[in-house]
């Protein structure tokens, strides 16, 4: 509940790491929104969790992105006991399709602290400012 | 429009790179539809652009999530002549608040083609299947 209060996700200093999550949704909700909503509390509080942003149109289109440590992280989310059967469900009932990415975060900027340089590329673009 | 109705974007094998852009819209359009979607007609013509996802809710929450071949491809649309005054007025009058992240796509899997193996991290994570 408060993950859906706090829609950008507050992360620390890149680098850490991203699962994008995209996905279309199967008509009716045959139990998604409740577990949809466990999951999102079980896995703020699992270790290595930084934050997360969740949005879905009225199509049933719709994008997860969740913030970890490290990949250590999310491969134990991933194996967790109580998310495996939601992701079982996930693809034969609800999702009609998805796509899931891993992606480590090298950079990050937001509209009051813009701490983005020109040229970023070709200056120390994999460290931290 | 192509972009529109491909929902789901049809990236390459890793590594590629992906922007995540979160943001919070202010009320009323003020010449954001319009602009918004010239920039993801313009994207697409971009080198090195790879494909991209978007949603919003009712609400004026959204993400969307393009992917590129590489860092300079990122980094010449963002210098991009048209799309200096589009992120101006994003600032300025279209977004009440964002997050962008640039991140490097390790891994991914699908619905339909799922080549995620067990224990990831531990095992060429970094490579190419």
């Amino acid at each position: 509940m408060s993950f859906k209060q706090a829609r950008l996700a507050s992360t620390p200093e890149p680098p850490y790491y991203a699962v994008i999550f995209t996905s279309q949704r199967t008509d009716g909700d045959r139990g998604y929104a409740y577990t949809a909503e466990r999951m999102m509390e079980l896995a703020a509080q699992q270790p290595g969790f930084l934050g997360a942003e969740s949005v879905r149109d009225a199509n049933g289109f719709g994008i997860t992105v969740s913030y970890w440590s490290n990949q250590e992280a999310i491969a134990a989310w991933k194996a967790h006991v109580e998310h495996k059967p939601a992701q079982e469900a996930g693809k034969r009932v609800w999702y009609a399709d998805y796509q899931l990415r891993i992606a480590k975060v090298e950079r990050q900027y937001g509209k009051l602290l813009d701490h983005d340089r020109e040229a970023p590329p070709a200056t120390g673009a994999h460290g931290i400012p």
